[in-house]
């Protein structure tokens, strides 16, 4: 498949060497067609990673992520060019953290919206799910790395873009019992209203090596 | 020990009983002292059992427990003399949830405050300990009626009360390795910040009777 992964951080070229390891092709997008972070990791990665602007990210994928910071999603997504995006699957790992008081960062957006909902109502001709983004990026794309069973959230409104990304998931190693469907894309408020708890274990925990199960 | 709790609803009641089961002295407090609620459920416990207002509990216990509505939080352990709050722990367990604008509610208190510090604040002579908000009652009290590990968070700025909370949480079944203590009363924000995912889960999985567990 070829997949669009907007975003040069570590997140974006883990799960951009990820793909790649599977058989995907990956075009990693950031502001600049030249980022010298993603033309490294383009070469190391080798065959089937590619670097280029969020555009050209977006071109090229049949399917994006956005891994992109949360405050700068909308403008990464949005400097598309708009009939790139028609019909395609988004996933968004990203999470809407305001660092501009410090740590712990609070979040940009609660309550009655999300960081999911503002991309899904900016581009209604994508099919935005949001997943992953409650754990870190090692885990995302190696859930089998933890001792026992966790779980990974997904929020969108359409039926066959989650059928997508479950099978990706799946790709990814996570077993289909460990993905819980939350419902529809406002229910991506819950797992971005989680992470000021994530960030509160990983101070307590001193490691990003963990991810929530839940226990019935 | 005797023990006030402030809250006349199911969580109370259940912490209630739970505390006398233990062979613990109990008061529910509501906002009138002869609250009927209040008073078939100190008949129907019996012997240890009794009820009165906010500040008959406040002043019965050694210890107190925050079983309230979280908006009525502030208005519950403020209607306390001053006098009967001096050096004791009260363990928060509300949260603060708007119902205002239906279901699922938003959080009146989000990201740089929470109603445990905002407790905290108004009465600097109590010692409030986060604690239980992430469940529901009955696995509060019970946690081994689950099938697997799961896990309890502590947030509070005194060490001594946040001991004398671990060993409540022993008598009611947790062991001390699943009660992870998150840090001062500011890390309160994130359990209470955790409560729209947790009303999502309950919308999902058709029950409350689920927790989260930390996974490494």
């Amino acid at each position: 498949m070829r997949i669009g992964v907007l975003g040069t951080g570590m997140v974006g070229k883990t799960i951009g060497a990820r793909l790649v390891g599977l058989g995907h092709e990956v075009v990693l997008g950031s502001r600049t067609p030249d980022n010298p972070s993603a033309s490294a990791w383009a070469r190391q990665v080798g065959d089937g990673a590619d670097r280029g602007t969020f555009a050209d990210a977006a071109r090229f994928g049949e399917l994006l992520f956005n891994c992109t910071a949360g405050t700068g999603s909308l403008a990464a997504v949005g400097s598309a060019d708009e009939g790139d995006l028609v019909g395609k699957v988004l996933i968004d790992v990203a999470n809407p953290l305001d660092f501009s008081q410090g740590f712990p960062p609070s979040l940009s957006v609660v309550n009655t919206d999300s960081l999911g909902e503002q991309i899904q109502r900016a581009h209604p001709a994508l099919r935005v799910v949001k997943a992953l983004n409650t754990m870190n990026c090692q885990i995302m794309v190696d859930p089998g790395r933890l001792g026992a069973t966790h779980h990974v959230f997904l929020s969108g409104d359409d039926a066959d873009a989650k059928g997508t990304v479950v099978r990706l998931l799946q790709e990814f190693g996570w077993p289909a019992s460990c993905i819980i469907d939350l419902g529809d894309i406002t229910t991506a408020r819950g797992p971005e209203m989680f992470l000021p708890l994530w960030l509160r274990l990983y101070g307590v925990l001193a490691t990003g090596e963990f991810n929530i199960a839940v226990v019935r």
